[in-house]
Parts: structure tokens; C-alpha cells; sequence
């Protein structure tokens, strides 16, 4: 297992920190474990400092009261978590769920505000990775309100084939009752617009292997433009 | 008409720039005139800088291939536009479109970044705005995933409560057409609904002005609890 230092160096929002402040950060660095299926934070819980993954999966969900989940984000090793409040607020916006068993390593916020203040490669990182985040969210958003599952699947696997620089087949990382969360439908829909893709030739599903038989297709599919394939 | 670097002073993104900051910053800004109804940069467009609105309103939007429109973010005086890109990416996640006659400065990228390496209190800031509105779309994607219609505008009645301090009405700060974008439907079924809010004896509709009779069953079909009312 890693030390938390390790960890530390890995991160890509620390990386222009210099060795002290690296120390700095273990210093008020806390290590925390958590099961699978456990509750990081809720929805409006109080924040006071923010995650970084060391280790597993994390998933940032809102809920509505009759227990249907949407999943905002699935974050893994190396991504902050919960670090809206750090900067606006003093609640989390929404709730972060151990998918797999985790270890998460804690920054109080006071601590990370002031490092910010004197580094500004950390203010450029963070920066970077909200406006990273926001840009997601709109993608999101259009998916949710302009395009029918069928076209969210068909965008979430020519994204996958993106970031896995992958021209034939896809893995998906993570479960497709998941999945159905995070594209907004329930796992039956997802389950009958699989197999009607499978059925027009589109894809191929075999476990979690996806294979792209059509990706011109898939890309008409999911309203991209060529050059965006 | 105020001159630019009484825009500047203005807003608050750049609050705790000194004196000579704002100069450096009123050198290098572009005061630009935009007609009511014109385009100011589009999805996917090649960004340079970012915009802050002096005067008039200008909305974020997303469109599908058959015209429908996802409204994102409504903006007025003092708030930054299009800052997505100078953090991340290169190019604009969405479309901004005047909506009323509009002034806006712009700001080339290059220099907004030296400046947010310089000064923590700007990087603080942009920090600050970013979080902000990763914590309005975490809302807007439970708004459309989670809630019904009636649900999203009765809990977008109660922000505009809560932002205009307001207890027995609100004003509409935008037309009917552009609040049913926001909430993610058309004017028909948005008409129906206020209707049929009427009815219930939950609000009065007169013009822009809501009249919110019946406060806690607003709350309560907005799905808040008694505190966030």
C-alpha cells in the first residue's frame, strides 16, 4: 500500500507543489478507509475540507425522495472529491458513496485555501479541474434534456473510445446498473436499448467488452459531428 | 454610460485587485456592443478570453440538431461569461446570446491567467464563481432527472424567494419562453402549469409577478425542507 506521501506526489492538482509543500500537505493529510457501498458525505452535510482517491471508486449522486439515484460523477484514484464547498458554500452539493471499498485521503480546507493563496500552479490546477467539471456538467445537461437514451449511449461510448484511445471495442469501467444511473434511465431501459443496438449492428456486448461494429453509425447516433469522433 | 474602469471596479471577480491591477486589467479589455437577439460565441467555437457583462442580459444555452434549446445560465451585470475555457479545454461548452441589447468587456485569455498567477485574491474568486455554479448545475441536472415540471418551477419560485428576499411575490427576471427553456420544457406545458398552480391556490399570476399564496405548499412541492425555505 501506498504512503500517503506517494499518493501525495501522484496527484495531478499537487503536481507544481515542491518537496516542503508536499510535507506541508502530509502534515494535515488524514487517511481514511471506507467499505463498499458506505457514505463518504451527504447532500448538504457540512464540509470542511475535501477528498483526493487513493485507492477505489467513488460515486457523487443526487437522490430524489422517492430513492431514484442520478449519478453526477464516478471518481477513481487521483481525482478530488467534494471540493465545491471549499470554495463557495459550506455543504456539499450532493452525495459521495464508496463503490468499491476506498481509501481517501482528507485535506482540511482552511489548510488548502492558504497553500492556494501562496501557489498559484494549485490555484491553476483547481481551476482547471473545475472548469473540466463544468464542461462535463454541460454535456450532462444537454444529454438529460435534449438527446433520448439511445443518443446518451451511444455518446458514452464514443467517449469511452475517446478516452480509451480505442478504435474496436470499449470497456466499460463501470456496472451498468451504473451506467443506467449516470445516463438517467433505469437498468431495464438501458438492458432493451443495448440489445436493439446489438440488433442493428451498432455494437456487440460481451460482459463489460463492448465492441464498436459501426462507429459511424454510433457517432450519427449520438449527434456528433465527424471530427469529433 | 460608464466608462470601463468603472465596469471593472464593479465587479466582483475582480474585487481585491488594487489600483494599478484594474490598469493593467482596462489595457488590455475589448468593449464590445451587441444587439438584442446576436450571437456572441457558439458551442464548440475556438476561445480566446472570456467576456464580463456590463450591460443587458445574455444567456448560456444548449441546442439539439432539431432547434429544441436547453437554457444553461441567464447572466447579468458583473458576472463573468465564457470562463470555462480559459482554465480548460480551448474551446466555448455552449452558446451565449444576447437577449436584450448587451455590453460586454472581454478579456484576453493570456492575460486573465497571468494575472490569476499573480494575485491569489483573483484566483480566489474565479475559484469562488466556478464552485458556485458547479453547485447551480449539480441542482439543474437533479431538476431534470429527479423532479417533474411543476416540482422544478415551484422550487425555481422559491430561489427567486430567497434571491430577491422576497415573501409575498416575486418578479420574473426573464420572459415565459425563456424560464420554460431553463426548466427544461416548452411555453405550452409551462402556461398549464402556472395555470393549474393557480387553481391549487398555491400562486397568482399577474404578469411577471408571482404572488406566492401559499408559501409552504410551494416548499413542499418543491420537495425543500422548512429550513431552506
Amino acid at each position: 500500500m501506498d504512503t500517503i506521501i506517494t499518493v501525495i506526489r501522484s496527484v495531478p492538482i499537487f503536481s507544481g507543489l515542491d518537496g516542503d509543500e508536499m510535507e506541508a500537505l502530509l502534515r494535515i493529510a488524514v487517511d481514511r478507509r471506507y467499505s463498499r457501498g458506505e457514505l463518504i458525505f451527504s447532500d448538504g452535510d457540512h464540509a470542511d475540507g475535501f477528498y483526493v482517491v487513493a485507492e477505489g471508486k467513488v460515486k457523487i449522486f443526487k437522490m430524489s425522495f422517492d430513492g431514484k439515484e442520478q449519478i453526477l460523477h464516478i471518481f477513481g484514484p487521483g481525482e478530488p472529491v467534494g471540493e465545491v464547498p471549499v470554495f463557495s458554500g459550506k455543504s456539499f452539493p450532493a452525495n459521495a458513496q464508496a463503490i468499491t471499498a476506498c481509501r481517501l485521503i482528507f485535506f482540511p480546507r482552511k489548510a488548502i485555501v492558504a497553500l492556494v493563496t501562496e501557489k498559484p500552479s494549485l490555484a491553476l490546477n483547481m481551476l482547471a479541474v473545475l472548469s473540466m467539471r463544468l464542461r462535463q456538467f454541460t454535456v450532462q445537461i444537454e444529454n438529460l434534456s435534449l438527446k433520448e437514451v439511445p443518443e446518451r449511449l451511444a455518446a458514452y461510448l464514443m467517449y469511452l473510445a475517446r478516452e480509451q484511445d480505442a478504435v474496436e471495442s470499449v470497456q466499460l469501467d463501470i456496472s451498468k446498473g451504473h451506467l443506467a444511473s449516470l445516463l438517467g434511465t433505469i437498468p431495464e431501459t438501458l438492458s432493451r436499448i443495448f440489445a436493439k443496438m446489438s440488433g442493428d449492428g451498432l455494437i456487440e456486448v460481451n460482459g463489460r467488452e463492448i465492441r464498436l461494429m459501426d462507429r459511424e453509425g454510433l457517432a450519427d447516433l449520438a449527434g456528433l459531428d465527424v471530427e469529433e469522433i
